[in-house]
């Protein structure tokens, strides 16, 4: 089968790969019917972090069931599947918490001796306690329906999560920091899910600013750093917020976290912190804030998510600015990498 | 009056200041009958931050009303108050969230052109939304009373809220990192007020260890570090802990937190962290670790917590193990400094 292959920072490309195939019983087979290049896909293309030569790519897909192992109890041939960007068996002491991200027998997909999402197919482990079936659904679901069920695959759970974690309720001010597809799809959860009444986003990009207030943003603060805290303060008869999704996770965009939130605040991390190894901790201290981080576990939200998708209440959808067929690959991820790309959906 | 003065580290002296005078209508002059030395006094004493040289000491201290002025409408000439560490108006936006430590009009006693506790008398901004009379007290409380009273103007408190910051539950498990007198409180506080089932504290000093067992620690560990760690996670079936009070501010000691907690389990800081500018963010990340930071706000509990002093229910005065009048204040400071003394009130 064909899969994009990382070769070197700025080097995709897609190869021939041993065929997936069942290995445990309680594997599955889904040929991929969309998958996508995900914000953290970028970091090893941008040669930020090390990514071994030869590793698969891709952690976002929705297919079809095609090989079942024998002990896999809720999946058949032919089901329509979302899988959550990290398999899980949804019954160790973190999966009952509903922290699958830190499953005892869970990974990532794309790992070393795993298949990626960006392939034709893909082995999955943990069946039974990974994927979630769409009632209804093959391969004739609509367009619309297939692009918001890729979503919940990671983005639109992971800016959900964000909000999430920053303890974002209904009628409160919410910020989102980072206008990428997890920060906008921050905007939708908080709207849309939560039912927050003030959403700030802070964005400088005509385009994101547009979706932005597509998916709920009621304010959009263009500037950075200090003049973006002080924007927000006075938005806010100088309190600062008590919600703040962080989802960009660099130095720059955790100061403007900090300095935008409100005494007893909290801050819901979603952004992953590479760029950021450490955080200074007396201004926190001094303000009472309340620090909530995390990998966000998508297979505690799919099911309510899925059900939202097919009802045509929740769809993050439009985060997917353009379609790419397989073979070019290479070309999503330079997209992205520029900016010119908010997501990039593979066909 | 007589007042405790800083003159640099190391050197601690009594001296001769100008009496406490009422300035603003909204002040009160406050007699001190008890106050003592806190362990984030010892800080600049060890010379780990700078103080100015002359400075006032001391923010924890029990009174006698003596003099009233004329906007105050809670207090009267006699009565027997406790004073947080910090002064707050109990009006302001942050107050009227609990959070008295961020008030707009606050100020924490023996800055620059305030009394310090450690003397024979203090002015107290914004009385009443800072002191707290005691039903019934005056001059001739008794011993034990008092020193119950006193332990509630800081450490008791501080304690107390590291277990409520770590989101500590009823019939939970806790685990207490810092065995100095805010650990200790910790426990006492984890027990008494919240009703923690298992209360485990890291502890290496025979008579702290003592003194925690009766506060209702179940579980004494003594290593540190990554033995400190397995330790616990031993003790929780591998798990790591739910709930974890970071009492100290060190780099080892946030190591030990982050690496207890179990899978989305919460740290509540409390420990000053003058010693830990930054902390690592990608293994809480890793972990959906939840983190809550902040400087106790003693106002929003003293109510509750004077009513249980006076009922008896609530005592955290035996982390005062030794006791030396005011003149002889360098010999408190020396004595905790060199660890021979977990607590010293001055009388």
């Amino acid at each position: 089968m064909r899969a994009a292959i990382y070769q070197s920072a700025g080097n995709v490309v897609v190869e021939d790969v041993p065929d997936a195939a069942l290995v445990e019983p309680t594997d599955v087979v889904v040929r991929v019917l969309r998958s996508c290049i995900c914000g953290s896909d970028l970091w090893a293309y941008r040669g930020i972090i090390q990514r071994t030569p030869g590793a698969r790519l891709g952690h976002e897909f929705i297919g079809l069931v095609e090989e079942v192992g024998s002990e896999v109890r809720t999946l058949a041939v032919g089901d329509l599947v979302v899988a959550p960007f990290q398999w899980s068996d949804n019954t160790c002491p973190a999966c009952l918490d509903g922290l699958q991200t830190s499953c005892e027998n869970g990974g990532t997909f794309g790992a070393p001796g795993t298949d990626g999402g960006q392939g034709e197919a893909v082995r999955v482990p943990q069946a039974d306690g990974t994927l979630v079936a769409v009632p209804g659904g093959g391969a004739d679901s609509d367009e619309k329906l297939l692009k918001a069920l890729l979503a919940t695959t990671d983005v639109a759970v992971t800016g959900l999560h964000g909000a999430v974690l920053a303890d974002t309720t209904a009628g409160s001010t919410v910020a989102v920091i980072g206008d990428g597809a997890v920060g906008l799809c921050a905007v939708l959860g908080a709207n849309r899910i939560i039912g927050a009444e003030r959403i700030i986003l802070m964005s400088r990009h005509a385009d994101r600013q547009e979706l932005g207030r597509k998916f709920g943003a009621t304010d959009i603060i263009e500037s950075r750093g200090t003049e973006g805290i002080e924007a927000v303060r006075e938005l806010t008869g100088g309190l600062g917020v008590r919600h703040v999704v962080e989802a960009v996770g660099t130095p720059e965009s955790w100061q403007m976290a900090v300095g935008m939130a409100r005494e007893g605040g909290t801050i819901g991390a979603v952004g992953v912190p590479h760029t950021i190894p450490e955080l200074p901790l007396f201004e926190p201290f001094r303000h009472h804030l309340r620090i909530h981080l995390g990998i966000a576990p998508v297979r505690r939200y799919l099911p309510d998510l899925i059900e939202r998708a097919l009802a045509g209440t929740y769809d993050a959808g439009p985060v997917f600015d353009s379609s790419l067929p397989l073979a070019d690959v290479a070309k999503g991820y330079a997209a992205m990498s520029a900016r010119e790309s908010i997501k990039v959906m593979l066909v």
